[in-house]
């Protein structure tokens, strides 16, 4: 297949999965929140009755300098820096009365550093954002207008569901990269889990692929960006299917790379966000808690993942925490 | 008084709660996470059936440049700006394929410029920091090397209570400016909400005075460093009696300020962080959970409150999430 | 005069003066310099000649967090911070042999929060930059791809003018807020200068006012945006018929403000940079300058003005180098 | 030899220079300008005669994310973001009137990123600092104190001399990575180029090793901190007793590496910095100065390299000026 082949075929797929998956003005013009509208309090409430033990995971990679970034697009790792340290303290040259002293600090860091959610203004198909909006009119300099990832601080905590497809069907618990998980794999994962994985209306689904861990094993080398198992562009109708509220990988991208039509960047994004309205979370750590799920064999939990309310972002930092 | 009195009258209550008040070693010589240690999974599980009704409110303020802080200390608000935008996109400049578009962003932030954590590492007394160790070893310029908030990243979600004390004791809801709010008002306040607010072992207690209400009403003013309702210095012993793992306050001090003694600066930081090993929240947005309690009357929740991983920082910012 | 007869003004004006001084074209469509141009090496040559005595002044304020900034549109003051301290050096643990130690640091700061240059794509009219090139073409969320300050990287070093209008016609050595400087007062200002402040084709044109001089010694109040001395509209003309190769005051705007038109926005910015192709400089401190001008009564010298060429910037911190 | 007799002797060999080259007291206790002091006002003025034709060069490389850093101890390169963009302004949506638009922007970098001079505080001995002062006091997290680089804000401006070693012994005009420029390199080469490059008191020593033009080819690679040419331990004589203001490289750690001891770091500095009180610059942009050297014989030139006067910076981004 020739280079114009392939960009024709791509194209069409993304058209014609996009059509098939929209959830334009399902929820009104004015929509701000996409898939999280299926987080119901109903949802949430069956979510917490899933916490038993208490013993609660986070499931965030650390914000560092020695992250995975490698500068593309100006993403780089986060640089923090101290304002006031110990040493000042100890030193008695911060001016402060009776003893006290303190220490105080600064971050530099793209939003979407590490463990992070795209917001619904992070990806545009043709110029359109989410809900049909105009792109240009959504995310200016200013940031975004209208879904700014605060739009969604208080809503993301609810029923988290683990696919661990890496345990399921990788060796040693890995999906090789560039492994493209189609519902096939993701139904024969819930399957084998059992039916505490059973997918539905208003979950967190976050899909496990092996590829941190291999990382964390091997070093970063081309994590951020580099080939990774991931969803293959044909889950797409699964994803708008089973009404997700939300989803996560531990990987960089979500989706597998390289993507599966040459030259593609990202096509099952493109359908995702804009057109489904669906929160993806990228980078997360699910190592811990695919332990604790093996280990007792309950694979949903309490999960709150809440975004740094950054006004008008297009992403956010979080702190994924979740709790059976 | 005068200055010199009043210096030796800070110094000497300051050790005598200190002392009073120490849980140096009460954790082993190795431990990083104070009062946290409260929080056990018992705890937290109890915490999860709080939850009935699912609904879900963020505590959390907006993090933007039009903040609360006003540079003392090189402490400024965030600055938030864009990679690229959907101008960008739209104009067709990205150089992506297929039509897909997208925009990104950055921030720079004092970890402690908004809603946030006072991690372990942030104050010290007399060179001393948490669990007796040497500030000067503990804080260098590259971060908190032994209680950096990311020691802290999984545990902090369990039962919350909030004391209304605005509502309780206030005009409209709101303790005027400089108000001391003693054990006393603590118990007054827990006496009028009722059963649901009692404390005890393992809760975050969030304390609303109310003051941001009126900054949001009359504008921020000083609220980051003036005049504030807040804690009085004489709270520490019920801090370390009732063996809260936590508490948080809607201003930007926690303590009352002015402080009760002439020329202090923080006192009830200098025994509480150090020597009690608690964790401090401040410039938590209250007002929205604060009305559901009233609303249907129990003042205790679940409640995650997850900071963001950096490492080695001695705060964080944190877009807490509370569940009823 | 009501609002809309002022807007009209105003709008006509703008455009009669930016036709009658435009420069589109004079240095071929590809030019990147602007009034820049007239700086030849001649000029250059010349101008190195003044140098006499070799004192040497820094036309720099300070850069820090306590500058005159006040967060208008995201711009801060810088935010200085070390990545290592002496203190840690002391202490011995930054893991270098043989007794070396270090400190290193960062900033973070608009290019523009301090003594600068505006680059030719910091302003547009109508849509229009400088050679009347599409705003929305040359300056993208990757910076100003054409007119990028780093073009301008090895020009600006050659003759410099004080025109110490503060001195000449202020009370005190200052011109009060508010007082627009015309033409007749910059021929009045190099008529009692006498022959040294001659001005013409690739000079660099040093405007004192006194504003500075009164900020630090009154603080900064509204230093940044509020009412100033400064070039009237009516300079327009002046300016373009000079044939300078560039112009800076010490005040925050470079023209009079409040603006001549009623709800007018910086009105000269809008036809001297994108019309006429002029570099504008801004808070630069002339008083140690102006000190040695009225003292060997020479108002000509050496200045080295060399921007610091962030690729795409739209201007540049610049600690400018006068030379007598 | 062994690790620790190659210990043993760096510490000699430092020790010995630095009592040998010691500046220590020359300019008084107070000084805060080390051989800066050389750069005479007669100086300045024979400096400013040299230029004849009135070319002018910038010496800076582009301060860029595509730059050389490779986040060393959380040295980045500078990451640029826009406030404001062209697009914006020709979407009409920035609230100005008449038709006004403007771009704008932020930076946030290392100020050793690129092109820039150390600062006396970058550098200690054994806790010592530039004239015998105690590093912990003078370079805290507020920044240097006493020798903060905006104290040499006016000051750099006087006769360049470059050494173009790279040229004269090189081969195609580059010496290789490892090679250590001896007193007899830099002897050979001043010979080499004739009388123009003499070097003596209050100079401004430019040495060219080609390894940036080795870069510029064949990337960037290990440029931040791996092998390179420089100069030798052994020079530390040289540069003390010439009496030079100022030397810089082309390369980004100014001596050879690895350095001549195994296991040392930067041993010349050691001595350069603390002990001469020298004004080191690195990863300066000597090219196009080199040829117009070559092409008009002569070596010595007018030159300005002013530092951003960030207040308590131990080090400079510089857009240095060269003029012939």
């Amino acid at each position: 297949m020739n280079a114009e082949t392939s960009r024709v075929e791509a194209e069409h797929a993304i058209a014609e999965a996009a059509t098939e998956c929209s959830n334009w003005g399902r929820w009104g013009n004015d929509d701000r929140l996409g898939t999280l509208n299926y987080l119901s309090e109903t949802k949430r409430a069956e979510g917490a009755r899933l916490v038993r033990r208490g013993v609660s995971v986070s499931l965030a990679q650390r914000f560092e300098a020695e992250g995975p970034q490698k500068g593309w697009r100006r993403r780089t790792n986060p640089v923090h820096t101290m304002l006031e340290t110990g040493l000042d303290a100890a030193a008695g040259t911060q001016g402060f009365p009776h003893g006290i002293g303190g220490a105080d600090d600064v971050v530099f860091m793209p939003l979407q550093c590490s463990t992070q959610w795209d917001g619904l203004g992070h990806i545009f198909d043709h110029g359109r954002a989410w809900n049909g909006r105009n792109a240009a009119e959504v995310v200016t300099s200013l940031g975004d207008q209208v879904t700014g990832i605060e739009t969604a601080a208080g809503v993301i905590a609810g029923r988290g569901v683990l696919l661990d497809v890496g345990r399921a069907l990788g060796e040693s618990g890995e999906l090789p990269d560039g492994f493209a998980i189609t519902e096939r794999h993701l139904a024969d994962t819930i399957a084998r889990q059992g039916e505490s994985s059973r997918v539905g209306r208003g979950d967190i689904v976050l899909v496990r692929t092996g590829q941190l861990t291999r990382a964390r094993r091997d070093g970063w080398g081309d994590y951020a960006g580099g080939p990774a198992p991931g969803l293959s562009f044909g889950t797409a109708g699964w994803l708008h299917r089973t009404e997700i509220a939300a989803i996560a990988t531990d990987t960089w991208g979500f989706e597998v790379r390289p993507n599966e039509f040459d030259g593609a960047f990202q096509p099952l994004h493109q359908v995702a966000i804009p057109h489904i309205g669906l929160y993806i979370g990228e980078m997360w750590d699910l190592d811990a808690l695919a332990a604790e799920c093996a280990a007792d064999g309950g694979y949903d939990f309490w999960l709150t993942a809440a975004p740094l309310p950054v006004t008008g972002a297009v992403g956010s930092p979080v702190n994924p925490i979740a709790v059976k």
